[in-house]
C-alpha cells in the first residue's frame, strides 16, 4: 500500500517537474532582447585597418596604469589621452607615457562625467577604460556613438539590459566592443585551448571554471576597488565575475561560433564571509558592521550549452581560500585541469588511470600566440598575459580583423552575471540565456587567436 | 528604447524565474509520502543488545566476499548462512567462514528468491546484502518483515517509492535498515568530519563530492557488474551512484541531525562514452553496438540543505578519467579537499593564501575510530575502510546503541539518485527531496561515531 501511494507521490514529482521544466524554459524564451534590435548582421563586422590606434583611456588605477605600460611597448598604437577623476592616477600615467618617448596626453580630470567631453571632443580611434564596473557601459556606450571603437576590463556589464546596450551600439554604430578578458591569454587555458582544437581530448562534454579568491581584505580596504567593489556584495547576488574562468572556457566551448550558452540554474550558499570580517576588524560603531551583504559566499551556476555540454562556473570571493579560477575541461578522450595543479589525462597517452604533469604537454602543444610573444611579454602584469591581450588588441585593429573578442562574447560571458541572479532568486529555477547574435551563433567559426597568421 | 524594452524584458525574467521557482517548490512539497505512514516515531530507535550477532548474507560477489572476510575477524558475530544465485561463490564465501574455525553455514542457492526462504526460516539477528542494486530493497524488506535487522551494499534504493518502503518497514517491524557506505570510514573523510566537529572549519558553507570513476571497461566486462550494472544506464539518467562522496558529506553537514537536503537542481552532458566504447572495441554485429543510454556521461547535481549550506555532487563513470570522489568542504574559517590530492586551508593557521598538506592535520586531528581499529583493518578492503564499517555494524547490534547510520541516511543519501533524474528530465528544474523522518531531523543528534566510549 505504501508502494502504490509512494509510486503516484513519485510520479507527481516527476511530472510536476516537467511541467516546471518547460515552463522555466517558456517563461524567459525572449529573455529581454529590444524588440527594435532587429537581426544579426549577416557578416561579422570588420572595421577598416588603422595604423596607428589613438587610444584614450579612462580608468587609470591598478589595471588601467598596468595596460598604458603595455600599450607604450606596443607598435602601432598611441595613448593621447588620459581621463581619470583623480588627477594625481592621471598624471602618473601619463608620465608612464612621456618616458616612453611619446607626446604627453591630453587630460581629462574634470569629474565622473569627463570622458563624455574627451569621447564627443578628441580624435581617438580606440576609447579603453578600466573603471569601477558601474562606468564600463557609460564609457563604451559614449565612445561608440561619437565614433570610437570600445575595449573595457570585466565584466563588460551586469543586468541584461546593458548587455543589449553594448550589441545594439556596436552593430548601430558599426564600432567594435571589446572585453578584455585576460585569463582567455594564460598558459594553462591556452594550452588547454590549443589541445581541444586539435581534438586531443575529444568531443568537450563537461566543463568547470571560475573565480576563487578571497577578497575580504580588498573589498574592505580604503582605497582602490575597496571604495566601490563591496558595494555590489550588498546590492546583489549571483556570480558577481563570472569572466575570468568563463572565458576561456567558453572558447574551448566555441560559445558563439558554433555553440552557445542555452540556460542555467544557480545556487548560492549563506552569506556570512563579509559581516564576520567587519565583525573581526571594526571596533563597535563602526558604519561597517551595519552593512547587510546579498551576496552568497559561494556561488555555484551551471551553464547547458545548446550542443549539450555542461559548464560549472564559481564564484567564492568572501571565504578564507587559496586562490583558483578552476580551469577543467572533459571530453571524451581526455580531461584537463589547472588548479591546485596543473595536470592532464588522456586515453591512450597517460599511464593507466594516473594524472600527467602538464608540463610533458606544453613541450608539444604550447600554444603558438604564446611561443611568438614570450619575449615581448616577459615581466608584463599576471605572466604576461595582460600584455598578450593589450598586444592582440591593438594588433586586430591595426590589421582590421576580427578581435579574438567581439561584442557577443562580452555580452554572452557577463550576462552569467545577472541570469544567475535571477536563477537564485527564483529558487533555483532554470532561467534562458539571451541568445545576443539573434541565431547567428549557429555558424562554425574560427577564432583569430587560433590563426598564426594573425600574429 | 532598447534600454526600456530589455528592461522589461529582465523583469520579465526575473519574475518569470520567480514564478516558476515557487511553483517547483509548491509542486513536489508533499514529495511521495505515503500517507499512511504516520508520524516519525518519538525516539530514535535502539534495539536490545544482541551478544552474538547471527548473519544470513546475501550475494556473494566481490564486495560481498570481501566483507564476509571482514565479519570472520570481528568478535560477537557469525555468519551462519550463505545466499547466492550461484553456488560456486557461496561455497567460496562458506570456506573463508569454516577457515576462520566456524561451523559451516547453511547454504541457501535454489535461484533468484531463495533470499525470502531463508528470511522466513532461518533463525537470524542480521541479514546484509551485497546483491545487485535491485535487488537491495527486496532483500532488505523480506529481512525486516521476517524480524531481522538489515544491512545493504550501496546505494540502499533507487526510486523514491523504494526509500519511503525502507523507512516504513523499519518503523513498522522496528528493525535496523542500514547502508553501508564505507567511504564515510575512510581516512581522509574522518579527518575531516572530526575538524569539522572541533569547529575547525568554521560554519559550513559549500562542499563537494562525487563519484569520478572510469567504469566503462566493468560495465561491459562479461561478469561480475559487468552483467547488471550497464543496463542502469540504459535505463535511466541521473546521479546513479551518489553515496560515496554524498555519506561523508552528509555526516559533515549534519543531515538528519539538525540540518536536512531541501531541494536539488542537476544538469547533465551528452551520453557519449558507454557508445564510444562499444564502437571501439566489438565487431560488426554485437548486440552492444545497438545500445541506447539514457545516462549522461557527466552529471552535475546541487543540493541546497534546510541550513542554507549548499552540496554539489558529481556522478561521472562513462568518460576517461583519473578516479576521484571529489570530496570538499568549505566553511567560515578553513576549507579541506581530497582530490588530486589531500589540501587544507585554515585562516591563521595556514600561511598566506597557500595550501597546506593534509599530513601536519592527521598528526592532531587524526579520527580516534582510526586509531582505535587501525591494527585490526590493516590490510582489509579499500585501505580498512570497509573492516571499519563492518565493525562498526556489529559493534552498534552487540551494545544495542543507534548505528552511525540509520535508515533516514540511507533513504536522504539514496534518494538523490531518483530526485536528481527527475531535475534533469525537468530541464533542471528544482525538486524538493522527501523528508523521511517528517521533522525528526531538526533535533540535532551526535553522530555515533563521534562517541568514542561506543569504540
Amino acid at each position: 500500500m505504501g508502494k502504490d501511494l509512494s509510486r503516484r507521490g513519485f510520479v507527481r514529482t516527476c511530472t510536476a517537474g516537467l511541467g516546471v521544466g518547460a515552463m522555466a524554459m517558456r517563461s524567459v524564451s525572449s529573455a529581454g532582447a529590444p524588440e527594435n534590435i532587429g537581426p544579426a548582421p549577416k557578416e561579422v563586422f570588420v572595421a577598416p585597418p588603422i595604423e596607428n590606434v589613438r587610444i584614450g583611456y579612462v580608468g587609470t588605477g591598478g589595471m588601467g596604469t598596468s595596460h598604458v605600460r603595455n600599450l607604450v611597448k606596443i607598435p602601432g598604437c598611441q595613448v593621447t589621452a588620459v581621463c581619470d577623476i583623480r588627477e594625481k592616477n592621471a598624471e602618473k600615467a601619463a608620465k608612464h607615457i612621456t618616458d616612453a618617448g611619446f607626446p604627453k596626453p591630453k587630460m581629462y580630470t574634470k569629474g565622473d562625467w569627463d570622458f563624455k567631453r574627451m569621447c564627443a571632443e578628441e580624435d581617438l580611434d580606440l576609447v579603453y577604460t578600466a573603471t569601477p564596473w558601474e562606468w564600463h557601459v557609460p564609457v563604451i556606450c559614449s565612445a561608440m556613438e561619437n565614433g570610437k571603437h570600445a575595449a573595457t576590463e570585466v565584466p563588460a556589464a551586469y543586468t541584461v539590459e546593458d548587455c543589449w546596450k553594448m550589441v545594439e551600439y556596436s552593430e548601430k554604430f558599426k564600432k567594435h566592443c571589446i572585453m578584455m578578458e585576460n585569463c582567455c591569454y594564460d598558459r594553462f587555458e591556452l594550452l588547454v585551448l590549443n589541445m581541444v582544437k586539435l581534438g586531443l581530448l575529444g568531443n568537450i562534454m563537461h566543463n568547470e571554471c571560475g573565480y576563487l579568491h578571497d577578497l575580504r581584505a580588498i573589498k574592505f580596504e580604503g582605497t582602490g576597488e575597496g571604495l566601490w567593489r563591496r558595494q555590489h556584495a550588498m546590492d546583489r547576488d549571483g556570480d558577481l565575475y563570472p569572466t575570468h574562468g568563463l572565458g576561456p572556457i567558453a572558447q574551448c566551448c566555441g560559445i558563439n561560433r558554433g555553440n552557445q550558452f542555452d540556460y542555467i540554474v544557480a545556487m548560492g550558499s549563506p552569506s556570512r564571509g563579509l559581516r564576520n570580517w567587519a565583525a573581526e576588524h571594526f571596533k563597535e560603531g563602526d558604519p561597517r558592521l551595519n552593512e547587510k551583504y546579498k551576496l552568497s559566499d559561494v556561488v555555484t551556476t551551471m551553464i547547458k550549452c545548446k550542443n549539450g555540454a555542461a559548464i560549472m562556473v564559481q564564484h567564492d570571493t568572501n571565504l578564507p581560500r587559496p586562490y583558483s579560477r578552476d580551469i577543467l575541461v572533459q571530453g571524451t578522450k581526455g580531461i584537463a585541469q589547472k588548479y591546485p595543479e596543473e595536470l592532464v589525462y588522456i586515453e591512450g597517452v597517460s599511464t593507466g588511470h594516473d594524472w600527467d604533469k602538464a608540463e610533458e604537454y606544453y613541450k608539444k602543444y604550447e600554444h603558438p600566440v604564446r611561443a611568438a610573444l614570450e619575449e615581448a611579454s616577459k615581466g608584463a602584469g599576471h605572466g604576461g598575459m595582460d600584455f598578450i591581450e593589450d598586444w592582440r588588441l591593438i594588433n586586430a585593429l591595426n590589421k582590421g580583423i576580427e578581435p579574438d573578442m567581439d561584442v557577443y562574447d562580452a555580452a554572452a560571458w557577463s550576462v552569467v552575471g545577472p541570469i544567475s541572479g535571477a536563477s537564485i532568486a527564483a529558487g533555483s529555477a532554470p532561467v534562458e540565456v539571451p541568445d545576443f547574435t539573434r541565431g547567428a551563433w549557429k555558424k562554425p567559426r574560427e577564432l583569430q587567436v587560433m590563426r598564426p597568421e594573425t600574429y
